[in-house]
C-alpha cells in the first residue's frame, strides 16, 4: 500500500509545495511513491494520521514574519500519539495574481489573513485603496478571479496550477520570509538535531518557567525557541512549547527531562528530528 | 477640549464595549466626558495617539482561548512613545445572531476568525454543515444578515445595537473566556501592579533569555507572562514580551532593568499600570 501524506489544501497552498518537497525526498530515499492528500483544516490534517487515514501529516508551525501557527501547537497539545519525524523550512514568496491588465484596475485583494499581513507595506504603497478580503487559504482566493478588478495573493506555484497571470512578484515586505513545517507520524522519533516538547506548570506561577530553563542550561542544552500558548482555562495560565538543540537519544536530554518532570503539571515530548531547508520553491 | 479614546471599530465590537467601560470610569473619576472614536485597524488605533488625533487608545492584547493579539504586540514594538496607562479584562461571551426562525435554517456563519475559533466545538455539534466565512471584525459580519440562512457570531451588545435577534447564547466553548485590553497614552506611567516590557537579544542565542529571567527571579520579581514574537528578520530570532508584577517606581525594578540592559540588543519598557476586571458586559 502506498503511504499517504496529508496536507492543508486546497492544491496550490504553500503546504502543498512543502508536501511536494517531502514526497520528492521520500522518493529519493525509498525509491517508492508517497501519495499526497489535501484536508480542509490543520486539525483535520493532524487527526488524519491518528485516525489511520494517512501515514504522515505536514503542517506549518512558524513563519518568520507572522510567528507561530497557533492552531498547529494547540492541536498537537491535545493529541497524544503524533511524533515529529522531520522539519522543513521553505521560502515564502508571494505573488499578486489577477486577470487585470495593470495594477490600477485592481479594486479588491483576496487572500489568507497571514498573506495579507505579510504584504501590508507593499499593498499600502501600491494599492492603498484596494479592499482587503480574508479567505481561508491563499488558493481559495484564486476562485474569485473571474473579474479583472480582483486580485489574489498566493504563490507562483498556485498561479501556474490555476493558469492565471502573475501581475507582481515578490510582494512580501520581508524578503527573507520563511515558514517552518513539521512532518508528523506515529513512529517514535528519538534521533536528530532538535527535540520539541511542551509543558504546563503546576500552579499559576509563570515564574516557575525559570526552573526548566535552568535545568537545560546547566547541561549546556540550548533552546532555539520558546513559545507560550494559553491553557484555555483561565487568562494568565500558559503552556510553553520549547525546541531544544539535542535529541532524545542524548543522555543529557533524558536526565534533563527526568529532572524537569516533577516541576511540571504535564510534560509532553513530540520527538526528535532534523531540519531540511528548501532554497527555491521552483526547485520543488 | 474633550479628550478622545480611539478603539477598533466598527461600533459593536468587543473593543467598543471595552472603550465604553473605560469612558464610564473616566467620567466617574474626572467628572468629565471622554469621546470615543472607532478606527479600522489596530495599528491605526495605536498610531492615532502618536499622531495627536486621540489622547488614549484601547486595544486587545490577549485572549484566554486564542492567546496573544500579535498585531498589538508587533505595532507596540515598532512605536516609541506609547505607555500603558491601565489594563482591563472583559468576559467574552459570544452570541449566534440571525434572522433565522431556527438554527436549522442557517447555512453560513460569518465572523472574525478568532470568534469562529472560540466557538468551533459548539459549531461542530450544532451546525456541522454550515460554511464558516471569516470577516475583519465580529460586527462586520452583521452586515450579511439580510438572508435568514446566514448567521453572525458577535456580542449581545452588537445584536442590540443592530437590532437583530440572538438565536443562541453563550456559544463559546470555554465559558471562562476573557480578553485583556490595554489603554495607552503619551504620559509616563510608573505606578501600578504590573509593568510590561519587551527585549530582543544580541546574538541568535535564545538561551540568552535565561539571564533576564534570573535577574528578575533573584529579586523576587514574578513574571506573570512571557510571549515571544519573531523579529521578522530571520526565522528563529525573537522579541520577548514580559509582564512583571512590580512597577517602575520600585527600586528593585530599576536595578533589575539596569542589570538586564547590557544583556539585550534592545530593551523597551511600556509603562506600569493596574488591571480592572469587568464581570458582566451588560453592566457596561
Amino acid at each position: 500500500m502506498t503511504p499517504v501524506l496529508s496536507f492543508l489544501g486546497p492544491v496550490g497552498t504553500y503546504s502543498d509545495v512543502a508536501s511536494l518537497a517531502c514526497a520528492q525526498q521520500w522518493q529519493q530515499e525509498n525509491g517508492t511513491h508517497l501519495d499526497r492528500c489535501p484536508y480542509p483544516s490543520i486539525p483535520q490534517v493532524l487527526k488524519s494520521v491518528e485516525e489511520g487515514e494517512a501515514h504522515f501529516a505536514i503542517v506549518p508551525v512558524e513563519n518568520s514574519t507572522e510567528g507561530s501557527v497557533t492552531v498547529t501547537l494547540d492541536t498537537l497539545w491535545q493529541l497524544d500519539m503524533l511524533q515529529i519525524q522531520q522539519a522543513w523550512t521553505l521560502p515564502i514568496s508571494h505573488a499578486l495574481i489577477s486577470r487585470a491588465a495593470s495594477v490600477d484596475e485592481i479594486h479588491a485583494i483576496y487572500s489568507h489573513p497571514q498573506a495579507l499581513a505579510q504584504c501590508q507595506e507593499w499593498l499600502a504603497s501600491n494599492l492603498p485603496n484596494a479592499k482587503l478580503v480574508p479567505t481561508r487559504s491563499t488558493t481559495e482566493a484564486l476562485q474569485y478571479l473571474d473579474q479583472p478588478s480582483i486580485a489574489a495573493i498566493a504563490s507562483r506555484h498556485a498561479a501556474e496550477i490555476y493558469q492565471i497571470p502573475v501581475v507582481a512578484h515578490p510582494i512580501n515586505d520581508q524578503k527573507d520570509n520563511r515558514t517552518r513545517f513539521w512532518v508528523l507520524g506515529m513512529e517514535q522519533s528519538r534521533v536528530g538535531t532538535h527535540t520539541s516538547l511542551a509543558l504546563s506548570l503546576p500552579a499559576n506561577v509563570p515564574g516557575a518557567l525559570l526552573k526548566p530553563l535552568e535545568i537545560f542550561a546547566s547541561r549546556g542544552l540550548n533552546l532555539s525557541r520558546i513559545e507560550s500558548r494559553p491553557t484555555k482555562r483561565s487568562l494568565g495560565e500558559y503552556i510553553f512549547f520549547l525546541d531544544v538543540e539535542a535529541d532524545l537519544s542524548n543522555p543529557l536530554m533524558s536526565s534533563a527531562l527526568d529532572e524537569i518532570r516533577p516541576h511540571t503539571e504535564t510534560l509532553k515530548t513530540f520527538g526528535s528530528y532534523s531540519i531540511l531547508h528548501v532554497e527555491n520553491l521552483l526547485d520543488v
